[in-house]
């Protein structure tokens, strides 16, 4: 018997996890980084192949990785975490630096960070470990690491969970939709108290100059989850 | 450069790690394990070469996980983390049950459980990441799960960190003592302020009635870390 649930009392942390090939930058949201071994200094990083992250990684073979403070505003995870590097320069306009190895590394909303070289991939169905030699590390700030779990709480009533299947499937025919800013999920079973929108209104039917009640982009920047 | 406070901003939980071989159970406290795919369910959990559950691990390729809850006593998890099953049976008294696969699953203090079986070992310099099929995978009771921060935090200012190098070196030639049970420290440079014992009291200079501050075991249970 697995109880799915048993899965969230797991615990992670929430990074960025940045890397370069011929030149061009990119970067990703990822839970899943911990220190292997203390001496030799090794960390592994888990990383879903289909990322663009994961093909600048292997060509690179350098990752950097920015803890993120519990300070760090949604949208701005958002930014990371649902956007794809294939449509923007995830880079554009974030406070950033390029770090001894070569490898960029995201400053903003960073507690402490690591230039990674990778020295071995291990190969899963969905996603590659990589386990590597650290460079560099350094901390940025004192404030406390957020964790997955204070991101989720963070969103808990405002913001639905991507995660969560049970999130993402339709209510009377009527499609969920995600800013891609954020990551908020309108549901049309529970439409939008803040802005007066009745539970049942469908996506379409939202008013043109509707916001997203977390981030306030526009409609456009929603897309269809199922 | 390579600063270490830059790793505490990594995120961890906090577990029993158990396995079996001929019949003899361990199990140990660990705190790196984590969800790598979902399709199919795999978990990763990293282990040192040199612990006797390494050991039974490699022998069965079974792995019993449970996820330790905020509520956890630190004795239990001294019990756990500092003593060896070389030398006790770490689950007699404990709560626990025999899993479907064979291998033991400690109950008491855990939010959550997984039965996993070894697919693939990682070996790197000390440790040994075994990446892992789940068997099953039960909630037992819904409160928070301990993280490697807030369990620190729990300790701090009653008990050391064993983990942090400064907390383990001689002051003024006089040895550290730590407790086998719960992981407490006696600094000589320190005293033990609660039982009226002096800073600068050698722990062979402790009256022989004296208890652990913590878990209140007899001075026996100590032993020399320096």
């Amino acid at each position: 018997m697995i109880d799915n649930k048993a899965f969230y009392k797991l615990s992670y942390g929430l990074y960025v996890v940045s890397s370069i090939a011929s030149g061009r930058k990119n970067g990703q949201i990822a839970n899943t980084v911990f220190q292997i071994t203390s001496d030799p200094l090794t960390v592994a990083v888990s990383i879903n192949k289909s990322n663009l992250t994961h093909e600048y990684i292997q060509r690179s073979r350098l990752i950097g990785v920015s803890a993120l403070s519990e300070k760090t505003p949604i949208p701005f995870i958002g930014r990371f975490g649902f956007k794809s590097g294939r449509d923007i320069d995830k880079f554009d306009g974030v406070d950033f630096k390029m770090g001894e190895s070569g490898v960029p590394i995201v400053l903003e909303n960073t507690t402490s960070y690591f230039e990674l070289q990778v020295e071995k991939e291990v190969d899963t169905s969905t996603h590659t470990i990589f386990i590597c030699k650290v460079l560099n590390a350094e901390v940025i700030d004192d404030s406390n690491a957020m964790t997955y779990k204070y991101y989720q709480e963070v969103k808990q009533g405002r913001v639905s969970r991507p995660s969560v299947e049970s999130d993402v499937k339709t209510s009377d025919g009527k499609s969920k939709y995600m800013c891609q800013i954020c990551g908020y999920i309108y549901n049309p079973a529970v439409g939008d108290e803040t802005s007066g929108i009745a539970a049942g209104t469908a996506f379409e039917d939202l008013p043109s100059n509707w916001q997203c009640p977390v981030c306030k982009v526009s409609k456009d920047e929603f897309k269809k989850i199922d």
